[in-house]
């Protein structure tokens, strides 16, 4: 029995609001349950230094928490002076998973930043900011098209993540802090529209993992990647 | 006229909404018109090293914008390293504002740190983020009366803040960004219920100020904050 | 009874001292009673950044303390690897106590830095560093005028500061650090030879101040800034 | 056909040469082929402030990469002032793995730090450092069973790690340079000596990756991780 | 013949103030021509964190320049964030210089922290500094003394500091700027009262110097040196 | 009698290995006995900033210890986020003793970077580092004359370098770690091949020392040096 009553392959609820601040091009309010990340989309119309000149543009990621986003307060990173080594890990993932999907020539010297900050984490932060951050990403590449600054949409796929695990020797989709904090083996799994495997990072965190285990954690993620990417499609059919 | 069509001793929507995240002992989200602030009120049980043994408590506040808070995306100061100069000046006028109204040895050997975290910035960040950080604090220090860390409350006092400047010849309150980005003058003003003032900053971006001006402004502060001050107590009633 | 034995409209003796180290275009030693600040301004015939290709030009500050300046050792900031929020808080605001009297764009592309090193402090360090600071700026200015480099002065005002507060119940002129650290509201006020105000800042440190106080700490300002502009005055009518 | 003339399924010429350095508890040079890490374990009768009083050890890891280890120099990050993500993201992944196989609980208040220190690289630096560090632990733990601190060994199973990936539409083992740089997939596997994963880090740098690319991967990687304990045990056999 | 009509064995005007400011226990501004050093001398009951309970005390010595000390502005360190190398490099000389007269066991558990900031440079910063800090470190020890904290001085020898060179292919002694600027060769020495040499640093900027040159520069550091020593008693005989 | 055996003037085993690492245009294992360090000289084609446009080129030095490469672990300096001031120190020297060997302007608009890194420390590793680095130096500037870059070698002289001091009251050669932690002084020269000095660093740790010891280190120096640049020329004969 799940923590939350889910079933194992239960998603928590989700939701997906758009236009949520009121000057990013692209700005996703995701919440997988009690998880809350705001996604904001910049685009800015240059390209990083190692990139000048070589007619593409970028897409990259940025990852914050609200120092009181967890349950204990943590320490702010700015006054700190340095972000740790976990925020760079999952803004790097981030940032991979989205490139995954464009064609980074056809967007042309543009630079899409996406911001992803996490103002209540209740397991999957990483997750959620992806499935968020690519419909940023999509309105805020609406908006160079609007402006008629590229023809066409350089994306070409669909992405979204969602973590699997073994919770009390059973694999579980979706893991809450609850079960992330006890969880045997923690697996994040990034997966576009054709069900290829764009990132996959599993960790045993109890007992070495097993290729069943494996495989039915894969499943589990398949199916619920399904149903997020549903979500994705239901927020931009809006206008 | 006001760019927003506002009288000029006319506040923008006011909201304060409570228990905005479930984790913070105070938890406040701070509406002034568009801008919006998260307020989180975190206590601990120990104080800082310069209190160490001293029989006191300390009330502190942090500040941060979300990097696409603003117009222009900002440079996120974690990836940056350092918070820069209008972050430290404001999170220090928080603090000090908050713990004028606090008996900090009746506190107790406690520290409440309050996070005042920018999600949309319309102008009066600052301000709003103090109005909104005094409702988390009484929250904050609601749970340690509840948790009988403390017998009576340590708030003495009330405390709001509101803008005020000449813009465009006449004194208005409670600017907003268009205003703020062309005001000749530009005041902070924070009040107790009393009357009194516990802080003042008034900077001439155009012409210098005379008295007269002054003395207008500062009574449109004190109505402004009148006002605030009730929308506070309204927002405490609730349970 | 002041500790200094000073009447309460009393500045401390002031003293202006010109052509203070040989290499700053201006080069003052501004001293109140024992607070001692060199300020150095620097004329660089370039602009940062932001204002590359503006057509104008820029007047900026830095401010530190010598680790022994003060009665207690402070932690060398360049050691510690950051300026502190206090040292960015006056630094700013004595960059704008100066920009509030400089016609930037006469100035042309142009960079006045002038850097405020407090050698003694005994209170009001960033009032006198302010009053210091105006008369190095004009003489930064003249060499550039000296230079042809431009043609008039865009020194278009003349700017002084003191500190102001309610000491023991009384206000008081130009607090030395005794009366600081123990004053009920301090305040520092930055005006012109208008007697307009280019800045005030006003804290309660005690109980909140009222209407009646305030004025009558202006009123000492006022007169204060008066005596100031005098010396300012007085010390650049030497050759 | 590979660069380097190898079979799909062959490692690069493997050696772990212990003692390398005279100081080190553990010392090992990992040679992957033209890939030279060298790991030092250090042990400290100490544990981080984070475990203090909690009756455990800690295992962790740093890594490095001398500036010239790379075919272009890189920016040596001591003098950058900080670690970048990929150097932190891989630190991280060697202290975890590691941890997997031992029990903290049994080591006592004490901390092994290992150092892995690319000398020079040519493909799987993360692989062949933990694959060596491994093997630098087992000599740290041997001076504390040496010493008598501990009775016992506290590490309960064996890691390895190697790369796994599609180079031109075929899974290879072991990936150099030229090949991870062109490869459609990338994967790190890390398993123990009983064939459970210990952590599995797959990234599509071309085309999505399908399940049955991902099952031909994962067993390329049990393979070469079967040699690798293998050569991991005939090291530690001699004295 | 040397810019300055100084002879080659000719010092600058050399000045020592005593109590230059009021709250050091040591303050001594030294001049060597229009080289001007303020060194303070701190006093502090406490040990670095790496002498604790060793049962002995240290002598510690921190540089700085004021941005506009020099000929053109240099960049803040402190707004840097960083001290460069060459500041390290003379701060770890003045205090190792100076710990070589001090018996640290008899000092007791006490530091001595020597604040050594350039004013004015005109070359040989670093022996003015280590000649003005002396005096300064003799003072803070005399407050000990006053204070009863250690009944006898702990400071067995004296110590100055003069710069020599190779100038235009003569030996000079006390280069300014100008001749440190182009001198060949360029030599720091630091001698006690007996004659015995505590520290040399020589370094060829144009040609080698040859074992000829070395006895002569020496020889006039020897000289000059003396005379150094002359000055301090000389200061330090004054109530 | 030294604790190596050795005789006062005598190295210890000196090692130079050429091409030690595949990637760098100059690679260098040196060892004096257990000091070992890798020297790696990169070249770049352009120059830092403050030498654009000056038509020359520079040499530089970066050193860093691997965190065990001494008996205590070391912090890691790019995880403290800062180089420390002996670090400094040491590559300033480096860098400085190799360009007094180069003819800048001939180098042309080119940077070499020479990196030592120590993988074990037993004393000497700045005089065994520059000792390699020219070798590595060498090297780096063959490769600009293979590839026609520049016609004629800039490098106009030979550098070597090795520590004497004074043990136990005599005079020893080249110091090993035992040894330099003992000493009474401790002397760092570099020479070049016609026997002049590049420069001298010598420092009391004990007692002060006199000319006849200075004179007795300096020959002991001339000797080792001799043998060193023989070793240098030797390795470089090899093809």
């Amino acid at each position: 029995m799940r923590p939350s009553g889910r079933a194992p392959d239960e998603l928590r609820p989700i939701r997906l609001t758009r236009h949520y601040t009121k000057y990013a091009e692209g700005s996703v309010l995701v919440e997988f349950g009690d998880t809350r990340v705001i996604c904001n989309a910049s685009v800015e119309e240059r390209v990083p230094r190692f990139l000048k000149g070589k007619g593409q543009g970028w897409v990259t990621a940025e990852y914050g928490m609200l120092p009181r986003s967890t349950n204990i307060r943590m320490g702010r990173e700015a006054a700190q002076g340095r972000q740790g080594g976990r925020t760079m890990e999952i803004q790097r993932l981030i940032g991979r998973s989205l490139r995954a999907v464009v064609d980074l020539t056809a967007l042309g010297e543009v630079t899409v930043a996406i911001d992803c900050d996490v103002i209540q984490a209740d397991g999957g932060t990483r997750t959620s900011a992806i499935t968020g951050a690519y419909v940023a990403l999509v309105d805020a590449v609406g908006s160079l098209l609007k402006k008629r600054v590229i023809a066409h949409s350089p994306i070409h796929g669909q992405v979204a993540s969602v973590s699997v695990g073994i919770y009390e020797g059973r694999p579980v989709l979706d893991l809450d802090y609850i079960e992330d904090s006890t969880a045997e083996t923690d697996m994040n799994v990034i997966m576009n529209e054709a069900g290829g495997f764009i990132e996959i990072q599993g960790t045993a965190e109890g007992h070495a993992f097993r290729m069943n285990e494996l495989q039915a954690m894969l499943d589990l993620a398949k199916t619920g990647i399904g149903t997020l990417l549903a979500k994705q499609t239901e927020a931009l059919a809006k206008s």
